[in-house]
C-alpha cells in the first residue's frame, strides 16, 4: 500500500521549506531541556574539522569519530580518511573525563550551539559531550541544496538520572551483537543503564569459573564468558552507559538449582525448565551453604561489574518447601520468621551483607522493600507509581517499570504519559529525589534475535524522552512525528526492527513479493505477552515465526487513523478522503493476502480475521465517503449487521488484533448519526 | 507495486498442488548430478531424530545441528533443546571425515534417500554429508498440511573441484561478521573456495607481527588479525570450504609500500592510495632485500592459512621504474632480462621458490602464465576461456573468472550461461582436466558492508550452479524460478541482500514510506563498475549511498518483463493485460516518487529518468492494451517521438539504467506492425 498518498511525509514536506525555516525538532528524540532556535543554517559542504580545546582523552576522541562517522553516512560526506580533515568546524569543549566509574551523579549536561559558521558542543563531562554528539546527529536535515544543521543554543540535562533498558537473556539468549546494537541505539536517545538480566529458570547465562556447571548444566551452552561481559561493559561504558547485572534469586533459579541441586529449598529440577511462569523451587535460604557459595560466586562474578548496584531479582517466590520442608520450617520457627515473606527478608539481610562487603549497592524488585532493609538499597517497581511512591516515602529509591513492559505490546502514547512522579503527586521535594528515573522491560518469554529490535523500538525512544525531557513534554503527535524520524536513525545504526517484518512475510510468504502482506500487517498489532501464552502454551522451545511476530507493536495505522479520523469529523473532507482511499487500498489487498495465507502453514490462522477485514474496510470505506460528500449512510439492517463486525472483530484471533476498530467506531457512527 | 498481480508466485502456486506432487526441484540450486522423484512425502510433524551410523567426528554432528536447527526455522518446528530429540528419523552415513586440509582431491559425493518414512544421506566425507544436508534444507517444502520433504533419490557430485567467490577487502575492508554470512551464503549453494583479496593499493588487511608497519601504516586500522584469520579458516573449513589468501605483488602494493619504503621499485607513495584504477607502483624484483623481507613475511602469514594455494595476484603492473631506474635497468641487462614482462618472470621465479619452500603452491592471474614458470602453478582467468584454453594446452591448470565479474552488473542469466569448458571447446580430454572450475570476483572499489550482500546474492548462486550442475542445465527460465527460492533461503541464513535495498531507500527519502520508491527502483539497474567510475570519479572515500545503491542487480523485472511480452505476442491476452497493468503501477508510483526524490539530495539526479517513465509506461500500457484487444496502435507523430524516448531512454543517467527497455522495443513494435 502507497500509505504515502495519505500519510504527511515529515521530511518530504519538510525538505520543500528548508533552509529557510528548518525545523529544529524534527529529528530530536528526547527533546531537550532547553532549545533557541537561530537563524540560518549550519551547511553540511564537508565532513567537520574537530577542536577539543580543553579535555580529551581516549573515550572522547573514539565518541566523536563515531559520531562523524555517523553524520557523513547521513549526510552523504566523503569521510577523509584517518583523523577528520574535513572544513566544517567542530569544537568539542570538555570540562573533564568524568567519573572513574559512571554513577548517578555524573554530570550529564551538555550545551550545543550551531551557527551558519559552527558548532560548539560545551560540556563538563565525555558523557554529557556524548550526548551534545547525539543531539548534533539529530538535527540533520535534508534540503534540495544538500545538507544542513539549523542554527540551535541548546541548553540540556535529563530530569531522571536513570534511564534504562532491561533485556531478559535469560528465557532466551541473546548474542552479544544483538546487545551491541541495542546499546548503540540506547545511546542514540540518551538512556544511560543496561539492566543486564542473565540468569531464569529456563537459562543460567553468566560463566563462572568457580562453578562452571552453572553454565555447563544450565545454559544449553548459550552463555556469556567472562571475556564477552568485560567486552560489552567496555563497549557500554565507551557510550555513556551503565551495566547493571541482575543475577535472579531465591527464585527463578530453576538453572541454577539444575547445576547445584544442593542448594535447592527441597524440589529439585531434573532439567532448565521449559514451560514460563512462576516456578515453585527456590534456593534454600536457611543452610549456611548457601551464603558460603553466594559470598564466593557474587565475589568472582561482580568484580567484572564496575557498577555500583547489583541486582539480585526477589521476585515471584512462593517457594511451597519454605511452608513444608520441616527443616526449614524449624528454622523459621527458631528465628522468628513468621512467613515466607520474613524468610525471604532474612535472605535478602544475608545477601546484602555480602554485597556490601563487595562495595556494591543491592537492588530487587518490589518484593525486596521490607522495612527490615537498610535505606540505601534500590527498589525497582513491577507494581506501579503507587507502589513506588510508598518506598519513597518510607525513604527508599526507586525505579518505576510497571506502565514501561514492552511486552505488553502498548502503545508509544501509552507508555509515554505514563509519568514516574505524576503532575498530582503528594510526594515532598525530598521523597521526590528519591525517585530516580525508569527502566523498560524487554522480557524474553516470545523473543529471538530476529524479533527484539522491533519489540524494542523504536517504542523505547518514547519512553526515554519520557525520563530525560521536562515533565511538560507531553505532546502525543508531536512524539510520533519524531520517532518515525528516530526510527530511521536507528535502522542506520544497525538496527533491524525495521527490516525483520519483511523478513518474516516472506519467509512465511516464500516469495518476495509481499506488498499486499505488508499493507494487511500494518493494520493489526500482536497480543500482549499474556494473552499470547495464555493462547499459544508457549514454553522456551515454541519456534516464534508466525504472523503476530512479523506484525509490528503499535503500527502507525493506529495513530494516523485516529488523526484522520478526528479531522475528517471537523469536515477536513480532504482527510476524509484519504481514509476512503486508504480503506480502499487495504480491501485492495485482501484477496491476495488470502491466497498467500491459505499456502502457508504459519499463516492460515490468520484468514478468519481476514473476512473481518473486508467487511470492516467496506464499512470504513462508506462512512468515509458520505462524510466526505456531506451525505448520510442509510442505517438499515444490512449497515447495522455490518457494524456488528466491529464488536466481533475487537476479539484477537491467531494472537493479533486490529489497530484501527476505535477510530472506525467514530467514523461510521458519525457518518450515520447526522 | 504489487508484482504479485502480474507475476506467478512459485511457492503460492505449489502449495495448492502439494503434497500429491511435491515439486523435488522447487528449491534446489544448484542442481543435483541425478535426481529421480519418488512417491509421496516426508511429512515434517516434528523435528529430526539423527542417527550416524559409521564415522562422525565433531565437525559432522556441528554440521548436522546447524543444518536441523535452520530446517526447524524454516519448517515451523520445535527445537527440542539440547541434541536431537525429534521423531522424524534422518540417518546420516559417512566413511570417514575426509582430509585433514581439504584439497581438490576431497570426496564432495553424496547420495540423499527421502522416502515417506525417514531421510538417509550417504557420503564418504563429511564435507560430502554437508552437502547432502543442504540439498535436504533445500527440499524442504510448505503445503496447506504443513511442511513436507518430497520423496526423492539423489545422486550428487559437483562437475567441477574448483567452485569460487572472491571478496576484496582491500579497496574496501569488510567485517568478518559480513565474510561469515557470505561463507554461510556459499556453503549453501556448494562453493568450496573462499578467496580472500586481503591487499591493495587501497588497504594491507592482513597482520604482520614481523612487519606491524604494514597494517599500523597501511591499513587504517582496518584489517583482519592474526586471530581473526585463524577464526575465519577454521569458520570455513567447518562448512567445507577452502580458503585461499591473495598477497598482491609486486603491483596493487602501495599501502604496502607506504608502510616500507625500502621495497619500492623507486616512486614511493606518500599515503594510502586513495583513488582507484592501476598504480605506477611496484615492488622492486631487483633487489636481495625484497626476497629476504618476503621469505620471512611469507613463512609467517602462510602458515596461518592450511591450504595448499597461496595467491599473488601478479597483474597490472605497468611498473615505469623497471623501465626508467637505471639500477633496475641494469639489473635487467646484466639478467639478459628484455622487459618488464621478463622481470616480472624473474620476480614470479623467486617468489615460487620461496613458496614451494613452504610447501605452497603459487596462484596468480594471468600475467603469472609466462613458459619460465613449472606447470604446477595455476592461473586465474580475467583475461577468458580463450586465455584459459591456451593456458591448458601449454598444461596450465587454470579457473575461470572473465565472464563471473559480479562489479560487471550483468545479469544472472549472462553469468549462467558462461561456461569454463564451452560444448565447442577443442581442448583435449586430458587438457580439459586442467580446468578445475571457476571463480566469481567481487571486487571492492563501490562496496560497503552493508550493500555488499545484494552485489553478491543471488546472482553467485547461478554461478554455483553452473560450477556444479551437469554442462547440460541451461534453462534459464528455471534457474530464475529456483534462484528466488534459494534467494529466500540467503535471507533466513541471514545474508541482507534483500533488506539493504529498503533501508537505503528509507535512509534517502527519510521516511519508511517507500513504496512508490520500491516500485519505481524494480525497474532499474546500476551500470556496469567501469561505467560508474567513470560517471562519477569514485575513490576509497566516495560515499555509496544514492540511488544506484539502492537498486539491484538484475532485478526480477527483466526476466519478468522479457517472458511476459513473449507470451503476449504469442496471443497470451492474460500475458498483456498483465503486462498493461504492470506498466499502469509503475506510472502510478512516479508522481509521488518524483516527490521524494526531488527532496533527497542523493536522488535528485535521477529525477530526468522518471520523466522518460511517464513516457515509456504510456507506451507500454497503450501497446499491451492494442494486443490484448486484438487492435493496431496508429502510428502517428505522437507515437512515433515517443517510441523514439526508448532510444533515449537507454542511455544509463545517475548510474542506473532501465531493464525492460529491449521487451518494451518487442512489445511496441509489434503493437504498431500489424
Amino acid at each position: 500500500m502507497n500509505i504515502d498518498r495519505f500519510r504527511p511525509v515529515l521530511f518530504a514536506a519538510l525538505a520543500f521549506t528548508l533552509p529557510a525555516a528548518a525545523k529544529a525538532q524534527t529529528g530530536l528524540m528526547p527533546l531537550p531541556a532547553e532549545l533557541t532556535k537561530g537563524s540560518g543554517v549550519l551547511a553540511l559542504q564537508s565532513t567537520f574539522k574537530v577542536s577539543t580545546p580543553r579535555s580529551h582523552d581516549a573515550r572522547l576522541e573514539a565518541a566523536i569519530a563515531r559520531a562523524i562517522r555517523r553524520i557523513e553516512v547521513a549526510a552523504d560526506l566523503r569521510h577523509e580518511g584517518r583523523g577528520v580533515f574535513g572544513t566544517t568546524p567542530l569544537e568539542v569543549s570538555v570540562a573533564s573525563p568524568g567519573q572513574a566509574v559512571q554513577s548517578l551523579r555524573e554530570d550529564e549536561s551538555y550545551s550545543l550551539t550551531v551557527t551558519g559558521e559552527k558548532a560548539v558542543i560545551e560540556a563538563n563531562t565525555d558523557v554529557g559531550a556524548m550526548y551534545g554528539l547525539e543531539t548534533l546527529i539529530q538535527l540533520v536535515q535534508p534540503t534540495p541544496q544538500g545538507y544542513v544543521i539549523p542554527a540551535v543554543t541548546v541548553h540540556d540535562s535529563p530530569r531522571f538520572p536513570w534511564r534504562g533498558l532491561m533485556i531478559d537473556c535469560g528465557r532466551h539468549f541473546q548474542p552479544v551483537s544483538v546487545l551491541k546494537r541495542n546499546i548503540d541505539a540506547m545511546a542514540a536517545v540518551k538512556m544511560n543503564v543496561f539492566h543486564w538480566h542473565m540468569t531464569e529458570d529456563q537459562g543460567f547465562r553468566l560463566e563462572s569459573k568457580l562453578f562452571p556447571k552453572l553454565t555447563g548444566k544450565g545454559s544449553d551452552g548459550l552463555y556469556y564468558s567472562q571475556e564477552d561481559v568485560k567486552e560489552l561493559v567496555a563497549y557500554a561504558r565507551a557510550r555513556g552507559i551503565r551495566v547493571v547485572p541482575e543475577i535472579e534469586m531465591p527464585g527463578h533459579s530453576a538453572a541454577w538449582l539444575y547445576a547445584y541441586p544442593e542448594l535447592a529449598s527441597g524440589t529439585v529440577p531434573d532439567d532448565i525448565r521449559r514451560e514460563f511462569g512462576v516456578s515453585d523451587v527456590a534456593i534454600d535460604p536457611t543452610r549456611e551453604e548457601t551464603y558460603v557459595f553466594l559470598r564466593k560466586f557474587l565475589t568472582e562474578v561482580t568484580a567484572l561489574f564496575p557498577d555500583a548496584y547489583v541486582h539480585i531479582g526477589g521476585d515471584e517466590t512462593p517457594a511451597p518447601d519454605w511452608k513444608n520442608n520441616p527443616r526449614i520450617l524449624k528454622f523459621k520457627e527458631a528465628h522468628y520468621l513468621k512467613d515466607n515473606e520474613a524468610l525471604q527478608a532474612y535472605f535478602n539481610t544475608r545477601v546484602l551483607a555480602i554485597l556490601t562487603s563487595l562495595h556494591k549497592r543491592m537492588m530487587g524488585w518490589d518484593e525486596i522493600l521490607t522495612p527490615e532493609l537498610p535505606k540505601d538499597i534500590v527498589v525497582q517497581s513491577w507494581r506501579g507509581v503507587a507502589s513506588l511512591a510508598k518506598g519513597a516515602q518510607m525513604g527508599y529509591e526507586g525505579i518505576l517499570s510497571a506502565p514501561y513492559y514492552l511486552d505488553g505490546m502498548k502503545t508509544a502514547a501509552d507508555h509515554y504519559l505514563a509519568d514516574p512522579i505524576p503532575q498530582n503527586t503528594t510526594l515532598t521535594a525530598e521523597e521526590q529525589k528519591r525517585i530516580l528515573g525508569g527502566e523498560t522491560p524487554m522480557w524474553g518469554e516470545h523473543l529471538n534475535e530476529v524479533d527484539i529490535d522491533s519489540r524494542i523500538w523504536p517504542r523505547a525512544a518514547a519512553i526515554a524522552e519520557r525520563l530525560w525531557s521536562p515533565q511538560s513534554v507531553t505532546d502525543v503527535n508531536s512524539m510520533y512525528d519524531r520517532l518515525e524520524v528516530v526510527s530511521l536513525e536507528l535502522e542506520s545504526l544497525g538496527l533491524n526492527h525495521l527490516q525483520s517484518v519483511d523478513a518474516r512475510l516472506r519467509a512465511m510468504a516464500h516469495t518476495e513479493q509481499i506488498d499486499d502482506l505488508r499493507t494487511i500487517a500494518s493494520v493489526f498489532e500482536p497480543v500482549s505477552f499474556g494473552e499470547r501464552y495464555k493462547a499459544q502454551h508457549t514454553d522456551q522451545l515454541t519456534p516464534f515465526d508466525r504472523f503476530v511476530d512479523a506484525v509490528r507493536p503499535d503500527p502507525w495505522s493506529r495513530h494516523w487513523s485516529n488523526l484522520m479520523v478526528d479531522r475528517c469529523l471537523q469536515k477536513d473532507t480532504d482527510a476524509c478522503g484519504k481514509l476512503r482511499s486508504w480503506y480502499a487500498e487495504i480491501a485492495r489487498a485482501i484477496p491476495h493476502a488470502k491466497q498467500q495465507m491459505r499456502a502457508s502453514p504459519q499463516m492460515q490462522d490468520v484468514l478468519p480475521k481476514l473476512d473481518q477485514l473486508s467487511v470492516l474496510t467496506e464499512l470504513g470505506e462508506k462512512a468515509a465517503e458520505s462524510l466526505e460528500k456531506g451525505t448520510v449512510v442509510s442505517s438499515d439492517t444490512a449497515w447495522q449487521s455490518r457494524k456488528n463486525t466491529i464488536e466481533e472483530a475487537k476479539k484477537a484471533t491467531a494472537m493479533v488484533r486490529f489497530t484501527f476498530l476505535d477510530s472506525l467506531t467514530k467514523l461510521t457512527d458519525a457518518a450515520t448519526a447526522r
